[in-house]
């Protein structure tokens, strides 16, 4: 087992990585604090690891609260679900939550414990690659508006985040690619070295060798815990770890949320970011198109929906949450390894950039 | 002008209380960072001071935000139409919300400032008795759920409190009460002589004297900036501030929300616990007798809901936001200015004092 720390003062929480530790109470148990345990999971996740949770919780009232899977069920109606079953089963000021999911789970549990009785202890127990690289570690929690994608939620810390990477071998490939994106965005943000490592183990990453997993899960962890520890509430460098997710935000929003999934929509937005990076004359278009080759190996797209204009990404992208005073700011990349937060762009790039011929960018991509 | 302080470290803040502060854009324009502002008010209140209000933000884009008045609409239906409004507008992270009401409003507007975005900047401007001596200051802030009162909230503290004292011109004698009930209530807790100094000016409080109530509404401030200053999230002292409120939020569950007001509620709650205090032996029935007649002379109910049982309010009492581990605790007084949270008291105690006669015994303290 590996153990990272992510340093908040007293809000510091350890990140502990490993197979099999779901099974393991005395990892877990020094966690709780009181005697009644929330597990909020949804459908697709219970059967396969709930019960483990469960045994290794025995001798605590467990309340297992099983919601329906996917983005598209990240809002409000859910999320009263969460109250509503606490509430059922008395569920006082000393309980903990625990989420056992993906970043879908984990955004909602973790706002639910924020607002419950105003704030209970949670635990993250992430089970996507996407949420155990990224969205379990950091204290973002929330739900989604119609209008706009997490526009509602809490910086709320958890007080440890279990990683067990055997529930990796049930998660569809599809899903595994996803949590790629947000692992490459790493290299791409503040860890050039590690692009060339990826290239190198990107097989067998997909093939879900343990070690190799293991290697990337806990860099691509110390990575978002370093750049947390220095910005908790992103009133500055924190906001690049959020390369490609305004465009990725703004595709999702526009497909409505759940047909894209979070890390592929964040792909083809990193994709964007990368073109407009180059189009600043910041990266050369070989860096670009490294970029994007590496993003098409972990088997993730790499071009906008087909059909989705200029018009309908620059409206999404006016209720980002790093518009500041009504100027857009958007996470670009200086060089690979070093990302930025800038509004200080021409306009005429970002419409480039919007209007790009993605199709043809890739197809030439593999004639190379 | 008087101005006290809530010492929270960086979260600290003033409170500021006089005559015509509404107008004075600059005391409210030093509190706002970015160029947009979001008045949440309700129906009641927008036709008073919503305009006066705006005119003091001339040059802000202000967005009012006007819901409808009561307990009733403390829900999360409420809430959303303030998040549809902020994203219908574009606010953007460096917006202000300023909730323009009472202590639903500024519930509410908190925690939509508490979770917009992750949370964004507000400012408390209180217009009823109850908000300025009470909910205001302190951040707590809250929706309900149908089976529990400020079930779903945040401790999240406002930039500063404006107590524009005029606007209790306009305040229903009702409501002016509901708000003295509060105030008796920090005399209760930990303040005696401020027991005696409102025997002496009931009258005048109730006839709106406004030197006697800035008088009032600074001292109970004070009272309530000293407690929270010690404990902003109620881990231990703070909760002495919720003498009566157990009982209180039963009732107010009980008999729907909104059908009594709050101050209405925790005033019967706070006899229920002077005379669960007195079968304590912890005060003399004199002592008992002194806080229920204050309240009469209030205009405040002290009796509870006919018809509500003692089984009723151990339902709505289980999900007290001060149960811990299964464990009842209730505010009591040991002596006049002095309340402790305890969970020590026999059991036949709490059913005799929810079984008790209070018709009775307050028909004969007409009579002595």
């Amino acid at each position: 087992m590996r153990t990272l720390q992510v340093d908040l003062g007293e809000r510091s929480y350890p990140i502990h990585i490993g197979e099999g530790l779901l099974a393991q109470p005395e990892l877990i148990v020094p966690y709780i604090a009181g005697r009644q345990v929330a597990i909020v999971t949804n459908e697709t996740v219970a059967p396969l690891y709930l019960g483990r949770l469960t045994q290794t919780l025995a001798g605590y009232g467990v309340t297992p609260i099983v919601l329906p899977d996917g983005e598209a069920y990240k809002n409000w109606e859910t999320l009263q679900r969460i109250f509503d079953s606490l509430l059922a089963e008395r569920h006082d000021r000393r309980t903990t939550i625990i989420a056992l999911g993906g970043g879908v789970i984990g955004d909602m549990a973790g706002f639910a414990a924020a607002c419950y009785q105003r704030g209970v202890d949670f635990l993250q127990v992430p089970t996507t690659l996407l949420s155990q690289v990224d969205s379990s570690v950091g204290g973002k929690t929330g739900i989604n508006h119609p209008l706009g994608k997490n526009m509602v939620g809490a910086f709320y810390q958890p007080k440890a985040v279990i990683i067990d990477t055997s529930t990796l071998s049930t998660l569809p490939a599809r899903e595994l690619s996803a949590g790629l994106a947000e692992v490459i965005k790493y290299g791409l943000i503040c860890d050039e070295p590690f692009l060339g490592w990826l290239e190198d183990n990107m097989s067998a990453l997909r093939a879900l060798d343990s070690a190799v997993l293991t290697e990337a899960i806990e860099r691509s962890c110390a990575a978002k815990a370093r750049v947390v520890g220095v910005d908790e509430r992103e009133s500055g460098l924190r906001a690049i770890l959020n390369l490609g997710h305004t465009f990725g935000h703004a595709i999702e929003t526009h497909q409505g949320y759940g047909v894209w999934l979070h890390g592929e929509a964040v792909a083809a937005g990193t994709v964007m970011a990368l073109e407009m990076s180059a189009r600043l004359g910041w990266i050369s278009v070989e860096e670009r198109n490294r970029g994007i080759r590496l993003l098409q190996r972990a088997g993730l797209p790499v071009v906008p929906p087909v059909g989705m204009t200029p018009d309908d990404f620059l409206e999404h992208m006016a209720v980002d949450k790093k518009v500041l005073d009504g100027r857009l700011r958007l996470v670009l990349v200086r060089r690979l390894g070093d990302a930025v937060v800038t509004s200080d762009f021409p306009q005429e790039i970002l419409q480039a950039t919007l209007s790009a011929d993605y199709r043809t960018l890739v197809a030439k991509l593999g004639d190379e």
